[in-house]
């Protein structure tokens, strides 16, 4: 059917050329000789006007189909009309659609829940799939799209390759995340077989071995993955530079605005960037994301300024052209601790960053995005690059008004000897990171990596209040619907 | 560290500049005079090639480091090189660098499991954390990104949004695929359970009541999608237009060189567009992915055409070049029937068809890409709109000369109440789809997509025979290593 997008057809001359527009009905207003028809087609935030004057002598000869399918319009409703394109008399649009033909494609009944009084975001999320048809989150998913192409128009300008880790793992990358189990034995077969047992006077406590996992599809125990990073470096000690953008997964029980069970993210990956590269790209890359958001998705950020988060855009715009505050860890805890008072949680040297910590370093003191780098190497992972000192670990936190943390990487140990000692020192099980330990038996270099959680980024760019309102459908404790 | 990718000094000018060389060792030859590695960094199939000429007066006052560097190299050890860049006397080379600087970053000991002669696939399959650092797989992977990002940039271009539909569902798709089961249940806790139960005396059909999905993550039974279509078309009837690309899986137990477990998809659905429209961007895309990797992806095309799949270039170039024959399924099977000897599986009127049908209609009989379409409905998935003729739906396969179907799609059933009839007459839950429903209710679109399998995508494009070798890290029955 061939039909053009309102987006193209809204930045075109109106020329009084025929076009035809396709989408759902927003509004309609129906004076006496007057209709207005706001329609969207989701291909942009603005509708297009279709008008209809019953008065005009020259009006097409079908003017009563046209009636037809202006009585079974609703909000809502889908519909294909065509007509010529011209100057709009209106303020706020330069277009406008003077119909010929109107035909209703679909019916909107009365029950629909997206009507044009603004729904609760609660109401809106147990309506998820119609909720992209409201203005919010028309504008999330586009702006969801635009970064995500940003993101990948950024490593590939720069000579990274793409790549996919996998999803499902038998190895727990960190050692920490909580992760879910995949498997294609029957819980409900398992029970059976075991409550035949305890019938026969099975002891209890030989329960667990009815769980047979060399029976499972895999062979063994399988999980989904909390990080692709350690699969990363293999590819990134090969092809130079990667990174990997795709669903992780996380089985904590979170219940807040802040956490998803299942979400995207960004492992960038870098063969011969030591740390300063590692922030120097960071910084680059955050840049380059808000600047895209802020210039190819104006209409859409300033919907976000006007009615989501107001000051939105000056908070980006600000972290796009303000150099990033680089301090130590031991310099910025001595910053927080002049300012004790202020907190909940008192830093120390050895703590961890709290959310209250990092806004205040970003908002409070050096007022700009802030790099915080040289942790101690107890507050993070075994395979961070260990400093001169032997206390702290080559990582580096980005943190950003208004959010904190937005970005989290590090200098990554490529030391054989000293990783396998971290290894140890830790209790895990160096036969689990054979393959990462030959990275640096075999060839080892220096290199470098980053993380960047999706959702958190939109969070930041939309202004939204909920990381549930930023990926089309959310999972949580107790929520997995649609 | 700042350094220069290896690609980009490849096609830089020999003008004697001093130039930075970091990477991994693929050969070194020293003779009496003259020391030549070749190093590659993964940035491009090609390596470059580091001298130093032992009789040169102007050789640094360093040559003693030179010399110990030297000394610790073989295949696979890591370096860093500085020197000036300049016309290179060898053939197949157009500059080279003359070694000023040289450091060992990394040494590789002799058990270096990807050495100079020609390994096995199956060796790198299990060595999968190295096999990146070979020409073939180093090809591959290159690929694979400039493949993902082509597939980026084709949709971006044309208007679609990049969506992410749920890993995580409680609803299977097709009523089809088998799925693999998440949970954070622990087996080992419910078999001690319920060998206690069975100890006092608990009917063994009664144990199916010990597993409560309500005390799982979600409070119910999840699984990992087959397909985001479903979703994706909540979506479209919103956005208008827009494409997943993602891990999709599938709990098989086929162990071929075709099937993946955990394999990519990449899903695009469109607001008001007909199965014309649908072939018509099918036909478009298959042409600029392929169009994409023979104009830039020319170095590791050529490998392939020389080393991996004699004949690929012309295969593809073939595909770009030839308009897409689109026949009827009922023609189609008229045509095969004609030949039916030649086919281990009869074709009829009804069947499915078969790999060897499929490849025979594009390599003998129209000798060309060919698009089946209007297939009979009992062989499809119940979402397909249904043809006047009530036997068809408005499917279409596309199948390429070499491999057989490479894409399949629809146009999807609008109406509410024939989608209504078709769920009851297989017997599926009308309730199980209600939010799919819904987008037949409130404002139906003509609406068409389809679904493209990555990994089959790259076997084409790269001549790979093994669907294993075209991910990094390829899971199959049994299979969950790294």
């Amino acid at each position: 059917m061939k039909t053009e997008l309102i987006k193209d057809i809204l930045t075109s001359a109106p020329d009084g050329r025929t076009v035809t527009v396709c989408g759902w009905v927003r509004t309609i207003r129906d004076s006496k000789n007057l209709v207005f028809i706001q329609v969207n087609d989701g291909s942009c935030f603005a509708s297009i006007q279709l008008t209809f004057d019953r008065t005009n002598p020259s009006n097409p000869s079908n003017a009563e189909s046209i009636e037809s399918a202006v009585a079974d319009i609703s909000t809502g409703a889908s519909i294909k009309a065509t007509g010529k394109l011209v100057e709009s008399p209106a303020s706020g649009q330069a277009v406008e659609v003077n119909v010929e033909t109107l035909v209703v494609l679909g019916k909107c009944p009365g029950d629909y829940p997206i009507q044009k009084k603004a729904a609760s975001m609660e109401f809106l999320r147990e309506n998820a799939h119609l909720r992209a048809r409201t203005n919010t989150f028309g504008a999330v998913f586009r702006m969801r799209s635009q970064m995500a192409f940003a993101l990948h128009t950024f490593f590939q300008e720069r000579g990274f390759y793409y790549i996919n880790t996998p999803e499902i793992t038998c190895s727990d990358c960190e050692g920490a995340g909580e992760m879910f189990q995949i498997t294609t034995l029957s819980m409900e077969k398992l029970a059976k077989i075991a409550v035949e047992k305890g019938a026969k006077g099975m002891n209890p406590e030989d329960a667990a071995k009815l769980v047979d996992y060399s029976k499972d599809f895999f062979g063994k125990q399988a999980s989904l993955t909390v990080s692709g990073q350690l699969e990363a470096e293999t590819l990134a000690t090969a092809l130079g530079r990667v990174y990997t953008f795709g669903p992780t997964f996380r089985a904590e029980n979170s219940n807040t605005t802040r956490h998803l069970a299942e979400f995207w993210m960004c492992e960038p990956e870098m063969a011969f960037f030591d740390l300063e590269d590692d922030m120097d790209i960071q910084e680059e890359f955050i840049k380059y994301l808000l600047n895209w958001a802020l210039t190819k998705c104006a209409a859409d950020m300033e919907f976000f300024n006007k009615r989501i988060q107001p000051g939105v855009i000056d908070t980006l715009r600000h972290v796009v052209e303000t150099p990033f505050k680089r301090v130590s860890y031991t310099e910025a805890v001595a910053e927080l601790e002049k300012h004790a008072d202020e907190f909940e949680f008192k830093p120390y040297w050895g703590c961890d960053l709290a959310t209250e910590h990092e806004r205040y370093l970003t908002e409070k003191i050096y007022k700009c995005p802030v790099m915080v780098y040289n942790y101690p190497k107890e507050i993070k992972a075994f395979y961070m690059k260990l400093n001169d000192d032997g206390k702290t670990v080559k990582a580096v936190d980005v943190l950003v008004p208004g959010l904190g943390e937005i970005i989290g990487g590090s200098e990554r140990e490529e030391s054989y000897d000293k990783l396998l000692a971290r290894i140890n020192e830790l209790g895990l099980k160096p036969e689990d990171y054979s393959w990462y330990l030959d990275l640096r038996k075999f060839g080892t270099v220096p290199h470098s990596g980053f993380g960047l959680g999706f959702e958190r980024l939109l969070l930041y760019v939309t202004g939204m209040q909920n990381i549930r309102d930023v990926i089309p459908y959310p999972r949580a404790p107790k929520l997995a619907d649609f």
